[in-house]
């Protein structure tokens, strides 16, 4: 299992895919006019019941935000968005796959450089969704997801359902083994 | 009591401002050679800590992280461990206050282009601290503590000890009242 994530502060698009079908899509919306600490306090909220809904997933894989200079406040709150996306996958020992917007377009279309509605409508024939979201950001966590599973960024169609399978790859052992040794150990105190 | 904070994923300083005392500063540490969700991770258990033993503050104050191109990295980390703190603060219903560099350089020295050391120099004086602390980042978040206490950022010199007080101001109130009524019903589900 796969859960997908274009991240955002307004719009924060997720998608999860098992076995190649699609079982939960959507976007979690904030109020603009709220102050960002709610507003991130309220995205973590939504991505961690979506963590918890799905606990068993292989990877979580998250679309990397760009750094410009045209739009350096939205660009802060995507990466923080982000950040709370990865720190809740590490606190359950999910996976974290990042990939480049132009990452995605290449795995799901062929082409770095395809066009929005390019993305939208190979994704729908990858997983044969007869309806397109009608919000770009929770197509766009679909891409991600696939990305992940055709670049092997977790085991493909497998709900493992549990933290130890023997359906792991050696990626994510290591991944897991480093991280239990330092929940163990090597936290600094105070 | 206000909390300062220096954010930064490598190392993200802290100080806890008390009726004009410092009671407590550190720098808390992430290697860098760990995955960066670890890291974030680390960082959370840490500020979290900091938060959880100092409760009552009436002010979570942070350095606001700035955008350029120069630094995409540094830069993502930063916003995303500002971002970490942010929503902590949010879970306790500590009011935030954001300052940029130059507002607390003005604060602290009166000049908003001061350089490092002469912002050392004048929060040493401030708060009569005899051994400057010797790593920058703890002393930047000294800084920052000391902007909000004199910028009115928070109850000044106040250790309110509890969530109601009289000794709260107005926009702490709204700040709270706000983030009360949003946790009460507002939060979407998925």
């Amino acid at each position: 299992m796969i859960i997908g994530i274009d991240p955002g502060l307004t719009r924060c698009g997720f998608a999860v895919l098992e076995a190649g079908e699609v079982v939960e899509i959507g976007v979690f919306s904030t109020r603009q006019d709220d102050l960002q600490e709610f507003r991130l306090l309220e995205q973590h909220n939504n991505l961690r019941r979506l963590l918890t809904k799905f606990n068993g997933a292989d990877c979580l894989a998250i679309e990397r935000p760009f750094l410009t200079r045209h739009n350096p406040d939205t660009a802060f709150g995507t990466a923080q968005v982000a950040g709370i996306a990865m720190l809740l996958a590490a606190e359950r020992e999910i996976p974290v796959q990042l990939y480049t917007p132009p990452q995605v377009k290449l795995a799901v279309t062929g082409s770095g450089a395809a066009k929005k509605d390019q993305v939208a409508v190979a994704v729908s024939k990858l997983v044969d969704l007869h309806d397109l979201p009608k919000v770009a950001d929770a197509t766009d966590a679909l891409a991600v997801a696939l990305t992940a599973s055709m670049r092997g960024g977790a085991t493909q169609g497998v709900n493992s359902g549990s933290k130890q399978t023997s359906t792991q790859t050696e990626a994510q052992k290591l991944w897991k083994d480093a991280l239990r040794a330092q929940n163990n150990g090597n936290l600094r105190q105070i």
